[in-house]
């Protein structure tokens, strides 16, 4: 079969490799029938994150299960299923918890040794566990990008909503303008807030967020982000932010806009951020929480508003492009040309 | 009347200054009963906080209202008042929500140009706002040192643990074996956390910390107190963690020993503190929350315990002590001879 490979800095291959097949009487073996590439895909393509030289890559994807090991209970051949982006055993305490992402049996899509999402199968740990049964079986091929949200940047912007604290009545900001940002501007306003100031200034992204539920739009940076956000906000701040991005600015971004006693759900995979203002932080009582998403905790909730036509994060897929193509989609994910691709293998 | 002042590192005095007199309509003058020092006024002690030579220090007391101005309505002469440790007018929005440590009429004790608490008296302002009526005129002497733990260290404990997520049934840790992590084991036990591991190695203090509810002692410090936690808890952490110190090593040790998935509530004022790891916060979804606590919003809550004989966290105070012995106080919580001094003006 067909899978995508990372063998350096902005060196993206689709190899031809061996098609997966039943390891582990847990394990089920899935076609892929859509994945995508993800915002912190691009660590890697830039070298910011490293890898070993043909390690597969991508961690979402959806698609029907082929063949199932010995030990597949619940998960059938010919399933429709979602993937979150990490699988997990399901018999752990933190699986029990519902923090699938600390699972010490897991992994993630694309690590040495395993699958990545953006080829034609996958073989699957802990079926079972892992993979989201879609009710119903092969649903609306319209239904299908909406569904690949929830692998992981709709399930990751709920995460950083959670972990914000947006409720109803909230004002909530988003520092971010990517998929996983506008996912949780869908998400703080899935979760009631009343006002959403989303941080970015490229016009076809401000209008998703916009479409998404944000009522107010800032596209200024660092200090004058912080300034323009205060003066929306009577100078408080917003109750709940949300850090989609993962860098030392929008973390003090973040930080600094967030009101005295309000909460950052950051989500953006930390990358060369060093410090907080934990002096701010203390004086003001703004807390810092989120994290890796437990997309798996997630996506019965998530599922059901998507199937019952509630939620739709699909707009954040503006490019659509055959699996053959994936070098050209990082390459325009890089140059921001590309919101988020979606891959048909 | 006399007043405590600092004139530089380890230089305390106990000055002759003037009375404090009414010079707002909302202000009220109390006479002090009880004061006493906290582990917060050793860094201005050891030079670590700068202080203006001669500026007044100390912000936990309760006393007697002996006079209040003409818009002072609730507060009355003659009754017996806490005071939290910081002054807020009690009608802003952070107010409204019970962060009356942010708000911006208020202030600290022995800031400069207010009177601190280590004197006889002081004016008070917002006295309604500010002061916390213990009902039933001057109470039992024996519940003072219990009812003065409420302006401060009783609050920033329970602040600890509600930040940290201390629940029926949680495993607690509390790092820090002061006054303040002391009340946070107490606070923990209250809220009905299961398990509580106090950190310290001082025998007094570990025996008023199993008095309060401490069900186990890790007397290590750094990577070995992590090492032992985690023994103690299979390996997994302790969901909720108080962080009850302020310096790099008691916060990372407090984010080391959380469970994935888990909450530090940080009530140490951070002092040297230029990092935390947070791409192992991100990885195990461990939150951090807490700051400056807001007694006044707990204050009611726990004089009701104190009152009715169920929650009694006056074991913190072991050196009781005339106020002209203030300076020697110092001196002793410097050097760990003493917990936390008592003073009697």
């Amino acid at each position: 079969m067909r899978a995508t490979a990372i063998y350096g800095p902005r060196d993206i291959r689709l190899d031809t490799v061996p098609d997966p097949v039943i390891k582990e009487p847990t394990d089920a073996v899935v076609r892929v029938v859509a994945a995508c590439i993800c915002g912190s895909d691009l660590w890697a393509y830039r070298g910011v994150a490293t890898r070993q030289p043909g390690q597969r890559i991508g961690h979402e994807f959806v698609g029907v299960v082929e063949e199932t090991g010995a030990a597949v209970g619940t998960v059938k051949t010919g399933d429709f299923v979602i993937t979150p982006f990490v699988w997990a055993d399901g018999t752990c305490a933190y699986c029990a918890d519902g923090l699938y992402t600390s699972c010490p049996e897991g992994g993630f899509w694309g690590e040495p040794g395993s699958d990545g999402g953006q080829g034609e199968a996958v073989r699957v740990p802990y079926a079972d566990a892992t993979l989201v049964v879609v009710p119903g079986g092969e649903p609306d091929p319209a239904k299908i990008p909406a569904l690949l949200a929830l692998s992981d940047v709709m399930a990751t912007g709920h995460h950083a909503a959670l972990a914000a604290g947006a409720r109803p009545g909230a004002t909530v900001a988003v520092v971010g303008d990517g998929a996983v940002g506008l996912c949780g501007v869908l998400a703080a306003h899935r979760l009631g807030a009343e006002r959403i100031i989303a941080l970015g200034r490229n016009p076809a992204r401000t209008a998703i967020a916009t479409s998404f539920g944000a009522t107010d739009i800032v596209g200024e940076r660092g200090e004058e982000a912080v300034t323009a956000v205060r003066e929306l906000t009577n100078g408080f701040g917003a109750h709940a932010v949300l850090e989609c991005v993962g860098t030392q600015q929008s973390l003090d971004t973040a930080i600094a806009i967030a009101r005295d006693g309000g909460g950052v759900g950051f989500v953006g995979v930390p990358h060369e951020v060093t410090t907080v203002d934990i002096g701010d932080m203390f004086g003001r009582n703004v807390a810092l929480g989120g994290g890796v998403a437990p997309a798996r905790k997630y996506a019965d909730e998530l599922l059901r508003d998507v199937l019952g036509g509630t939620l739709d994060p699909s707009p954040v897929f503006d490019v659509t492009m055959p699996l053959s193509g994936v070098a050209a989609g990082y390459a325009a994910m890089d140059d921001r040309s590309a919101l988020k691709v979606l891959l048909r293998p």
